[in-house]
């Protein structure tokens, strides 16, 4: 078999056998194959696209591009949620803890803050002491402590993923289906997931824009985790405004800790809630979607998801007093106000340029080397659809220093629409796929 | 400029400007931009194609990649022909010394056999002794001369496609209209030409199988070549049946003789001279194509361009009379005979299977280090149109060894196709295409 005829099959929109997928995915990741041969097929990927079987087949052969976690002697049922990424998308915080007191084991690998996307470890780091780079052992004891852990991916996790991501970043051939559906689908399989629920995410701060791609993105999932036996459930979720009230590590700490206490934003809760639930259908839980509500309704109102929070914190070596110490009090000293320029109604937030606005923050990052700072980000008074007079306060917004103030007001002020009539309300669920 | 940004325009179809096109091919040829990006952009120009503009620019970049063969102080016009390469195709040969006869002077770079299709400098070193690595000044010195001269390109000349065409090659985006244009055109550019008549040719044994895809390149090649000041001229031609009665090296060599001796094959002198009149309007030496077709016919009557074609073999190094010498015996002791399995009208005989026959006899190679020999090939008594009776000899093959004419012999078999009724006979001349 030869590299370049697999190559001018895709071109030719041909639908490649488990040989040649094989050929290809091994080829590159022991390095008989070069990278401009790869980049090349990628790109014919990206303009012929793959078959639900070439899509489920990439998927296993990166998979078994390195080891599966073995969660074997821990009591079921293992599901995960999976967000396609957004601004002060803390879900997973919440949800994880939520998700174990009602039963199911929560197996959880997370990623950094890139781009104007913020990152579950970054926010987890923002705890003194807290860490997430788990040995395998470890991760296991954890989860049938607490029900759930958090860590980041090993390097012996789909290893074939982290080789292509890298080339198709620089190459022009992240945004194909297919690509995304294997390399998410094939790390979660990988950590020991029985059942998947993924958030899709769509808008201007999600990485899919518009609703047609994420539901692209979503059916692609669930059918190619269909396929590979898994029980998927796609959830599409509005990412126009950030989620909840704080954008910024350490201050996402303190936004799950309100949630877990009962007191979270309606936005941030209607989302987490219905995730959750989905997660306990997955998971044989409950019976149906309302009775998965009711069953984290009263789980959330029993404060048992909190205890397991800080269980968690304390077992993954985080400082729970100092954390609780430092609540309300951790922000940079290198603050202004958002304040409404004019009265009327809020008609949006931009999460695009708000996640933007954090990374000169530092609350988030624009290549892997860059740190992040946990005391830094925005909270808002006001979101969409609240009345501001002029003058009012809509945010405090901290930076990591003064330039970084400069750099992001003037992206935070556009990331404001004001109009004179009150904007209409919609659900943050924009779409759920359950099946082929 | 980031390489990735240029990569993701061209991938959604835009238009890229003279500085995005300058950044990829210097970068490229600098090592500045990885291989990797490069194909990616490649297969990406492969799908969305170039505009004229782009193309142009992209010609006129990796024509400068290298050195422009300097052709002042000998008197123009400076007029070439190129081919995208047939079976068979010796036109170049008595081409060249009749143009240069008609007054044009023609700076010839060629290329070898690789594939199906031959090579012209191949067949000119079955030559005993013919040099066709000339340097620049012989190169000058015998155009000034015989009126043309005969070489390789040297590695000098357009070092970008060198390195392009080896990565499109195994990236499978050899077939795009644009980067073909450029390809060729480029070095015709480089080799001193101030005209130029392409030779597309179009069916089984062409690069271009259809007319449809023919007529695109040489559009393409018209249309770019004109917008870089040149005068161009494209002819599509038929390549369905071997152009003449000889394929070989050596066997080729003869055929031009015979052709300079004004005993030349019909279909092959028809190519022939339609090609040099062509050169001689778009050097300026003749008003319009009918005038044109007079002076040729003319001027091969008189001999001279068979004493240029002589000159120019001494002067290159060439054993003249060694040549004559061995003209009508220079034939493998290795051969066959193709006879007709029965009676009938020859419908056609596949300049493809016939080409890749020719690969295994020792006529054309596989990849660039194979060799190649001077004494074996074809020789037809008969072609299409020619009435047979059962067991009438249609052609002799000539193979390298025993081996090399079993493979060979089932593929000139299956080229055959007989028919009760005699073929419709079409010009060889396809269409002519002038201008924008």
């Amino acid at each position: 078999m030869r590299a370049v005829d697999v190559i001018m099959k895709k071109r030719g929109g041909g639908e490649l056998s488990r040989d040649e997928l094989a050929f290809m995915v091994q080829g590159y990741v022991s390095g008989s194959i070069p990278e401009y041969q790869i980049s090349a097929w990628l790109m014919a990927v990206f303009f012929k696209g793959m078959s639900a079987r070439e899509t489920a087949e990439l998927t296993e052969l990166m998979l078994r591009s390195g080891k599966v976690m073995d969660l074997s002697g821990i009591e079921g049922p293992f599901v995960d949620k999976h967000s396609t990424g957004g601004v002060g998308d803390k879900v997973s915080l919440i949800l994880a803890p939520l998700a174990a007191a009602c039963g199911v084991r929560v197996p959880m690998m997370s990623g950094r803050a890139l781009g104007h996307t913020g990152g579950t470890l970054d926010k987890l780091e923002s705890i003194p002491g807290y860490r997430t780079g788990l040995k395998e052992a470890e991760f296991r004891e954890f989860i049938a402590a607490d029900g759930f852990a958090m860590t980041g991916q090993t390097a012996e996790i789909v290893p074939a993923d982290k080789k292509l991501y890298a080339l198709r970043d620089v190459t022009g051939t992240v945004e194909s289906i297919p690509l995304i559906t294997a390399s998410i689908l094939s790390k979660k399989v990988a950590e020991g997931a029985e059942a998947l629920v993924f958030d899709v995410k769509s808008g201007p701060g999600a990485f899919m824009k518009t609703l047609e791609d994420a539901e692209a993105l979503a059916r692609s999932l669930v059918n190619t985790g269909t396929a590979m036996g898994k029980r998927i459930i796609g959830v599409i979720t509005d990412m126009s405004e950030p989620l909840g009230r704080m954008v910024g590590n350490f201050f996402e700490i303190e936004e799950t800790l309100d949630c877990l206490e009962g007191r979270g934003p309606q936005d941030l809760m209607e989302v987490t809630m219905r995730l959750t639930a989905w997660m306990l259908v997955a998971g044989g839980k409950a019976k149906g979607i309302d009775e998965a509500l009711g069953m984290c309704e009263r789980c959330l109102a029993s404060g048992r998801p909190l205890e397991l929070f800080m269980a968690n914190v304390r077992r993954q070596g985080g400082d729970a007093e100092r954390m609780l110490a430092l609540r309300g009090k951790y922000r940079s000293q290198h603050s202004f106000e958002l304040r409404a320029p004019r009265s009327g109604y809020i008609h949006s937030i931009d999460a695009y340029k708000i996640g933007l606005a954090g990374v000169y923050l530092g609350v988030g990052r624009d290549t892997a080397a860059d740190p992040v700072y946990p005391d830094v980000g925005f909270i808002f008074d006001k979101k969409a659809g609240d009345r501001v007079a002029a003058g009012d306060r809509i945010a405090m917004v901290y930076g990591k220093d003064v330039t970084s103030l400069e750099a992001a007001q003037p992206l935070v002020e556009a990331a404001l629409s004001l109009g004179s009539e009150p904007p209409t309300r919609q659900s943050l669920i924009l779409k759920e796929i359950t099946a082929l």
